[in-house]
């Protein structure tokens, strides 16, 4: 159950980017309504375009049944086969006007997912882990919690602490067990023109 | 110059999240490549949605005049006027497709996002400050880096370390000197309806 999932970086990073990733298996365990605050305080100092912080958040504790079962009910099957363990869920929900003017903002995703790292970072730190994901059924979210048009549902979030991965279904086990892999930085950080590798990583 | 920009935060957050700005300000000292090589590391490491890390970046350094011209040349002239202080420019970019089988990814720039506050952090820990910004010409980048179809440039970024706000002009000296303001956590985060508080912080 003690599953090395450190990621095995070329270059050093940080403890609480390291140690980050996002499992399948959670235990029961509670997540604290303090840390809940707390992360979701994280989210909140996150930068925006014109600090426009169009992200919102939909939260459900399973201490709540009732309201849990609705916020699951939002998300792909395959994917509540395993988030229905975890205490706490959330959806991600991006503003896609300003509010100022009301003219579109293109980095209203973007926005919400620089919320939802540093709201991960935050967890990471207090021994949480959180698992986002991008199969949800979004008209079932805007039915559910009236969700107003100029809003759209991107992703949830599954959070708590890590659970025993040999209690999953085997496909899922698997997947909680293999090593994180990433493409290269070559492949991804470029200078002088696309797609061939900044200096830095030459 | 030690302006005090943390975070006011209601609810107590971890010293990465509470340290990180978008300054205008930026000294002229170079960033070490180190460090510069780490940064985009902790981007790599980030989750996305099928592990697709939809996320490609651009980078600039200022000992290289010449691509760092190119690079500020797609900033808008109102970013341009400070960031050409940075030390380093990068741009943002997201693939608006999985490379598995060619279909929309939907949360292609909310993850890029993911990347960028990953990176971020990892700044921060390192003394360096990130400002992002959505004032950018992507029409003038895609023909400088020949960036392809189906790529979407989405940000810029300016990463140094801090610099002295006196010397900027008034209107951005007030800006950095200005503190940080948040919308309170209760309208935004929910729980049974949209726009009605999470019980977590009514």
């Amino acid at each position: 159950m003690s599953i090395d999932k450190r990621a095995s970086a070329d270059h050093p990073i940080h403890d609480l980017v390291a140690r980050r990733w996002s499992p399948c298996a959670f235990g029961e365990k509670a997540v604290p309504d303090d840390d809940l605050r707390s992360i979701f305080e994280a989210a909140r100092w996150a930068a925006s375009s014109r600090n426009e912080q169009p992200w919102r958040y939909i939260v459900a504790r399973k201490s709540d049944p009732e309201k849990f079962e609705r916020l699951l009910s939002c998300l792909v099957e395959a994917n509540r086969e395993w988030a229905k363990h975890a205490p706490v869920l959330a959806l991600g929900v991006a503003g896609l006007s300003f509010s100022r003017d009301g003219s579109p903002n293109p980095t209203a995703l973007h926005d919400l997912g620089l919320a939802s790292a540093t709201l991960t970072i935050e967890a990471t730190g207090r021994g949480l882990f959180v698992h986002q994901m991008g199969g949800i059924l979004p008209e079932r979210a805007v039915e559910i919690y009236r969700i107003p048009a100029g809003w759209q549902v991107v992703t949830a979030l599954a959070i708590g602490y890590l659970g025993d991965p040999n209690e999953l279904p085997e496909k899922l086990r698997a997947r909680d067990l293999a090593a994180r892999k990433r493409r290269p930085a070559r492949e991804t950080v470029f200078e002088k023109e696309w797609g061939k590798p900044s200096r830095l990583f030459a």
